[in-house]
């Protein structure tokens, strides 16, 4: 309250940098940033507490702008605070390598704290953002000592509104009453294609009513700061619901074209900026202004922050002397460091050791880690007992009034909510003290694409337990066998697939996981049983790619991944009773890690002079990176017991044989290159 | 009204058959069918106007199980209606190569309209299927003839309640005021994890509500056969918005597990199932038993089917004689086929003509055909601008209260919904009258990949226009820039993943796009413009791949698509003059179309003996198996002016070279076999 011409002036030069911003770029969208001022500096000055200085203090509020496209908005705050973002990082807007890309990019620029742009997704965030700290509340927090107390505040527009992504997420925040959860709602009445009318009339507010949220109107949100923070300050009154505001703004509001889409995605004319400039106060023909008045606002608020976390610091020195062990776990996992030896608890097996399905190998990985790795929060999207995801008197996170579970507990139910799981898991690690892992069949994190792309892009350690990984999955049938879904994630930056092939290799692929914390990963794991291997050991599988059956003077190297690396080695003996060919056998269970070894070590597993064949029962897509010949399934699967499934598409030693004969014909007199052999290196 | 015992009868027989097939394959899902028999029962013998001899009547009412996994439930109706579907194919539940797959297969299984099991399709498929019946009714019926009349109905799940796929096109549904639509929401409150009560707590009627849907309740699912009836006609009588009727039931009616998550997705144990057969009056020893009567009942009713169809025969008959054209329309676009001479209405373009982004010249193919092509409707995820999809004059598919358009309107307004776009589309084409097209980024196609891979499984028309396909797109940066999207879809069977260099090749996507029935297509077009290449044209084009620049005695082939192929054309004078190389340039815009040419076509565009080189501005996952050596982006982009951001990545002429040199190099003193030269054909 008591807002004054200094509070105008201040939303009016954000708006007006937005506007300059977008101008010198002749690009980007200028129409958020200039309705939703109002609310973001009434939320930033009287609610969000942080400290420029010291953007990773883990009990800040989060602040994520869900409609990245108006990142201009963040930018702006972020400047005027005194993050480390200058005023020629604005008006290098949209410039390569510049700290002010299209949209927010977590890593690249202070004070952003997660990915945002693709639709949607930064609300879903949110929402992972809500859950870490309501988890580590519970965890950290004693007697006399709130370390963990933030806030995770959220704006979003039609757009995010209409995506699946944010409708699933607001469900489970719902569910799960989310009090520390609060957005804002840009109800702006333009998308691109012009007036919501035309597609998205949708009451949204009762559809949020529905999910559980508390909802509340701000009408006037180009002017009404004071019904603003009322609304702000209401929602953090109640504890048992997130809460969504929905504060009507006009977009692009200043401008001639104001209220329209054409005010959305381009920069304004020149005598519109100027006329806007006037009408502001401001002098027409000058660009990127900021007067005195506004930095010493924002300045004063940013020392309120960093008194704020003196404060906490003091606390968190007094909570180091009474509660020394959580004090160091939590320094801990603030460094994203593992404990001294946990990766002894990684189960290992000999070749002796029974046959067993890679996704029952995962759980008994679960199993035994889990006590050992505290930050490790994980669930299912509604396939529990498939992914064999839950460790056994697992304590799931549920809101301790529904009787299920506790704030503590580290299982969540996601239910059937693929691509909100994906966006969550991203917001729970962006929180920074949590691994986060969820479960569903391999086919359906193709549902979370645009979320686990974002995993990549942002650099956040996510796991999936992806099960069901193929045709192996049997009855289900071609609706649920993933034919292309290997080939789309190997062809992402910035993502670990593995497809392991038994225990130690499914133990190597958590352990690689788990300690590459700028990586997320995909485990591709089966239904169906599968023994385990000679020369299978941790040391080799985290290379990514080794040999299991070496052979001097051999014909052939049959590489693969998974449940066909047994199939190889089975092939093995009939390719030498029936056709007197020698032949290795690779596993392959990682493709970018072995991509990352030194050239002699890959030469050393796929050597020149020797013909190879792939085997995998997928797309062969990308298999002629490491292999002269392939064998895979380049159409959809079918619907029968896996074992009939596997022998209709030839997925059997005499299968595998037969081609193996054709490939070592083929290559007769010929001693070809190792595919990993190459003229040049890669841009990476 | 008017329930007998041999209603009664006729929902135990569905239940007990559930249970008996799911036994024999130990295997599958009981638990829905046997919970939703009544309801289905009543909507099939009440209301459904459908001729099981006649399964693809244009007018019959379409049915959806978007819950697909109870699928025992349609399989068996569609068995005692008399349909193409037998007692022993019940008994072959979920067996290679049977018509009762795991999960309804469009295309395997008579009276199957639509594939689903991927939870959340079938809820919008069935959104499209409404949306096409609409825009028909509009175009076909005149007075005195409602040739189309058809109502959708669809029955749902927690599960698809709970995927965002789902909400999107709900979404849709409300504001598009489908009358024609009716949903049973299946509301026994378990899914997989067990009780909804873990996951999902919402209020799923008022969030329907708040779409715009009419909703009703039916409290006692289980028996109340009148109460079901009565909320079905009461849907029925309202016209201006889409129904949703939740019918609380009781998963695995009948079973000593009724109610819990134990009867969802396993066989029940043999005594289970006997005392279920004695409970409802059937021999506890015997299986796969229908009684006579049950027969007779469903018979009864076919047959009023099959009459209701001759009577609409004999209406379209005497349309036939008033309404010539348009009936002749009908027949045409029933039988998938195009008008006669459309294609020479595609545009053609000479080298001289001027550069143009492919956006653009997608539209003008779009600007071109719509008028000879009624059948085409289309639209955008709020990117109509952008993805430039709507011709001049369009008018928008809206309920006509809106005042914003017609129901005979074809472009529709998806809003920024992807995923269901995607799956819309699918029902859409299912309908049998339609090809729709629909536009977003490249990029956000990966959000609807759930239904993408469902339009390949199920061989729907359908066509993605996917501009701002790279890099290219410059300013919005890596948040929006793909680099694993077409390895994603080239790896998915039965997608013709385009990429044109120029207008002819644009004109001959959307010719193979739109003669080739069975298959989806997506078009990645540029946001930049593209200079007409020589050598291009659409006969060319439509082989998937062609030289572009021939030459004797190269040394090396450079291929490439789209943008690309003309940065390797401006390439070829820099290594002629500074390295005194000659380059040949292949331009391969559809990997998938130039698969399926001969392989001497394929070795004359890529012949042996000549080292050659892919350069394509995102990951190179897969160009293995069309060139020797890669050039791409195996990173994420960069927020700049595309051209600095091409740079930045060495994709100019010099950049090219310095690898095409490479690559000449490495393969001196070989004469490499070509990459499309192989020991064994693929299985297909």
């Amino acid at each position: 309250m008591g807002y004054t011409k200094d509070d105008e002036l201040a939303i009016n030069t954000i708006r007006i940098l937005a506007v300059d911003a977008t101008s010198k770029a002749n690009s980007g969208h200028p129409g958020a940033p200039m309705g939703l001022a109002p609310a973001a500096h009434v939320l930033f000055n009287k609610f969000l507490s942080f400290n420029p200085k010291s953007s990773s203090w883990i009990n800040r509020d989060r602040f994520v702008l869900s409609n990245g496209h108006g990142c201009l908005l963040q930018y702006c705050l972020l400047h005027l605070f005194g993050y480390d973002l200058s005023l020629d990082d604005i008006k290098n807007f949209r410039q390569i390598d510049s700290k002010t890309p299209g949209h927010p990019e977590m890593g690249d620029t202070d004070g952003i704290e997660v990915t945002t742009g693709p639709l949607g997704q930064g609300f879903a965030n949110a929402v992972g953002l809500a859950i870490a700290q309501a988890n580590a509340a519970a965890e950290f927090n004693q007697d006399g000592f709130d370390i963990i107390t933030n806030y995770t505040y959220a704006i979003f527009g039609d757009g995010c509104a209409m995506e699946g992504v944010a409708s699933e997420a607001a469900s489970t925040a719902g569910h799960l009453q989310l009090g520390n959860l609060i957005m804002i709602y840009d109800d702006n009445h333009i998308s691109i294609d012009g007036d919501t009318n035309c597609q998205f009339t949708e009451d949204v507010l009762k559809r949020f009513d529905a999910y559980g949220w508390h909802i509340q109107h701000v009408e006037e949100g180009n002017t009404d700061l004071e019904g603003i923070e009322a609304a702000i300050a209401k929602a953090k009154e109640v504890k048992d619901k997130p809460s969504v505001i929905k504060v009507t703004t006009t977009i692009g509001y200043g401008s001639k074209l104001q209220g329209t889409g054409g005010v959305h995605g381009n920069a304004l004319k020149e005598d519109d900026a100027e006329q806007i400039k006037e009408k502001f106060g401001f002098n027409p023909k000058e660009h990127f202004v900021v007067p005195q008045k506004v930095y010493e606002l924002y300045s004063k608020r940013a020392a309120e922050g960093a008194a704020v976390e003196e404060k906490w610091n003091q606390l968190l020195e007094k909570y180091g002397q009474q509660h020394k062990e959580l004090h160091a776990e939590l320094l801990r996992r603030q460094a994203q460091k593992l404990p001294e030896g946990w990766e002894k608890k990684l189960p290992t097996y000999k070749p002796s050791d029974k046959a067993n399905a890679s996704r029952k190998l995962s759980e008994a990985v679960l199993e035994a880690i889990h006590e050992v790795l505290p930050e490790l929060i994980g669930g299912s999207a509604d396939l529990t007992g498939s992914n064999n995801t839950r460790w056994k008197n697992a304590t799931d996170f549920q809101p301790p009034s529904t009787g299920l579970g506790k704030w503590s507990g580290r299982y969540i139910r996601y239910g059937v909510r693929e691509h909100s799981m994906g966006a969550i898991m991203n917001g729970i690690s962006a929180y920074g003290l949590h691994i986060p892992f969820g479960g569903t069949f391999l086919n359906f994190v193709s549902y979370a694409a645009g979320a686990v792309r974002l995993s990549s892009l942002s650099h956040e350690r996510v796991i999936w337990v992806a099960t069901h990984d193929s045709i192996g999955l049997g009855e289900d049938g071609p609706t649920h066998q993933p034919i292309e879904t290997l080939a789309h994630f190997r062809a992402l930056p910035n993502m670990m697939v593995w497809r392991p092939a038994d225990g130690n290799e499914t133990s190597a692929a958590y352990y690689m996981a788990l300690t590459s914390t700028k990586t997320p990963s995909i485990l591709a794991l089966t239904r169906q049983n599968l023994p385990q291997l000679e020369n299978s050991t941790i040391a080799h599988a985290i290379k990514g790619g080794y040999t299991v059956i070496e052979a001097e003077s051999a014909d052939i190297t049959l590489v693969s991944t998974g449940s066909e690396v047994s199939l190889c080695v089975d092939t093995v003996k009939l390719l030498k009773d029936k056709h007197n060919l020698t032949a290795r056998v690779v596993s392959l269970p990682c493709w970018e890690i072995f991509d990352a070894q030194d050239k002699e070590y890959r030469l050393s597993i796929l050597p020149d002079g020797i013909p190879s064949l792939s085997v995998e029962v997928m797309s062969t897509l990308g298999w002629e990176r490491y292999s002269h010949e392939q064998f895979g399934l380049n159409r959809f699967g079918a619907s029968g017991p896996y074992k009939e499934v596997y022998k209709k598409f030839e997925f059997t030693p005499e299968g595998v044989a037969k081609r193996a004969v054709a490939t070592v014909d083929f290559y007769k007199g010929v001693k070809p290159r190792s595919p990993v052999n190459r003229a040049f290196q890669q841009l990476i």
